[in-house]
């Protein structure tokens, strides 16, 4: 019989989750009954989202109930199966939660890992939803053209390292704004941006200025808050801003108040716009192919930040919203 | 010799001008030169963005100089000619201020009035900019579809009642917010919104939600401030918000605060786009041809609210900020 080794949420949080709000225990695996498949996961993954999930203010999804193992994006082996379309020794990505064993019907797969010549891990990454939220938001939504001026909020981080370097592919300047110097050099020597801008630091407003002669013609807005209030004031006619992620602002409830956008959006004629990876599930295995193909042409630079072990995860959301992670964050699982 | 009659900016206001800020006097009309012509104006102009016209706020344009004419688009007959193009009798409509006699080499006209079968005022309103703000911030910037529940701030006003009428011609639910009893009638009666909301009076998001079950999907924001944050409150997936006026915010500098709305828009994917009609130029005669053809068809009717004479002028701008006039507010010119 084999052990699930499981983190669950215990409590539930007003804001960012911390350790004291989830569990790790012990259970035995399920079985997979016809029809399904048993994965064994070897990375969970840790994401910016995981914050909403706990949380009861209105979401896309219901949050994660208590008692129940954590939702997360996890990859791993094909163990067992009763399961027509999925084979034992099989790679698959997806919503198997912090689950060292998951009984899946393929309804929680986002897809099997065919790219067996690269690790693992990357499935999560740069490959996983934080790579084709990068590849989709920047193409797709912000629109970049060669020679355009693209700022991107936590520029290390997982999508925004990707964000900065596939707007270099596309001919773009890149503006990387981050949040310390071990940062910085990273964003300068791993992911190639023109400029970078520390926010704990220096003034934003300022410095997007001087690194923007010409204005902000992109924006890829990770963070929303004071950051983006800087960036707003210096934008390019036309300019496009798409709205990633809220991770400077932990609690919307009730909605935080900051400088209005509109008379900055009419002046530029420009475009702020709310984005999810998931509205282009159908459309994902182009971003990965792509992807996986520039990774291996040495255009596509990523990097991690490895936790071992279970008893890591439950700090772990709280790591990544107090930017202690370089990297994207993991949990390898033991 | 021929006497202009103008009025002048007297002093620069902070926030909406009043009667105070400006001067009816009299001066010898111009004569043209070759190359110009000589107009004699019928109608004047009075626009919500001729605040930001005499304010030294950043704008598109720069502010008016004091003791100039007051920049406005005015619409009259040529009366003497040295131009090729521009023949006696002929009608035109431009940006020749609130001017009796103007002078123009033609760079200020905006365009022929071709339709004299329909009052020439209607070049200022629903056949001017008003009309053709309406036509591409519609089509353009929110793109309504057939069934689509369309949202529109000062929705009795010279650009909002065009917005409602066309969004109904195109197929859509459409309902107005606007400030008192007397303009919900017009918007019932006259142009034909199936819901209309007194933001003065009414709790508006409670308003909305309740006009609006499957949420709002194009919202044609003239105002920002309260009415907006109400209406975002409602977004359907993927709507559209095009903001087209700030009138309820009458100072940005410093920056109003207001609810962030990047929230929203990232739960209801939706988009956020600054709009100037200015952009279309070149395509203005689509939108007059079409307007004018709906007018004569019966489909798209117009309230104009006509003060008699210059001296009713200086007062205008805040006669139109107080909500005081029904239709597009002009000035006949004595």
């Amino acid at each position: 019989m084999r052990t699930n080794r499981r983190v669950v949420l215990a409590h539930r949080p007003k804001g960012v989750p911390d350790a004291g709000h989830f569990r790790v225990e012990e259970v035995p695996a399920g079985s997979p009954a016809e029809g399904q498949f048993l994965v064994q996961t070897q990375f969970w993954s840790v994401d910016p989202a995981m914050r909403g999930w706990v949380n009861d203010a209105p979401n896309y999804l219901p949050p994660v109930e208590i008692g129940a193992a954590m939702r997360a994006f996890s990859v791993g082996e094909v163990v067992e199966s009763r399961h027509p379309d999925y084979a034992v020794g099989e790679m698959v990505s997806g919503m198997f939660g912090w689950n060292r064993f998951a009984v899946s019907d393929g309804s929680d797969v986002d897809r099997k890992v065919a790219e067996r010549d690269l690790p693992a891990s990357l499935a999560l990454g740069v490959l996983g939803l934080n790579g084709v939220t990068a590849y989709f938001g920047l193409t797709e939504s912000c629109q970049p053209k060669a020679g355009d001026t693209v700022v991107v909020s936590t520029a290390a981080g997982a999508v925004g390292s990707a964000v900065g370097q596939i707007a270099k592919i596309l001919g773009c300047r890149t503006v990387g704004i981050t949040s310390s110097a071990e940062k910085m050099a990273l964003c300068r020597d791993q992911f190639g941006y023109d400029a970078v801008i520390n926010y704990r630091e220096e003034d934003v407003a300022a410095e997007i200025k001087a690194a923007c002669p010409d204005g902000v013609n992109c924006y890829f807005d990770n963070t929303c808050g004071p950051i983006s209030d800087a960036v707003m004031t210096n934008l390019a006619l036309g300019a496009r801003i798409t709205i990633c992620g809220t991770a400077a602002l932990t609690d919307w409830d009730p909605i935080p108040m900051g400088p209005r956008v509109h008379r900055q959006l009419m002046v530029a004629r420009a475009q702020m716009q709310g984005f999810l990876v998931l509205d282009y599930k159908p459309r994902y295995g182009e971003a990965v192919a792509t992807l996986a193909d520039w990774i291996r042409e040495g255009k596509l630079s990523y990097a991690e930040d490895v936790l071992d072990g279970a008893e890591r995860a439950p700090g772990a959301i709280q790591r990544l919203y107090e930017g202690k992670n370089t990297g994207k964050l993991l949990i390898r699982v033991d």
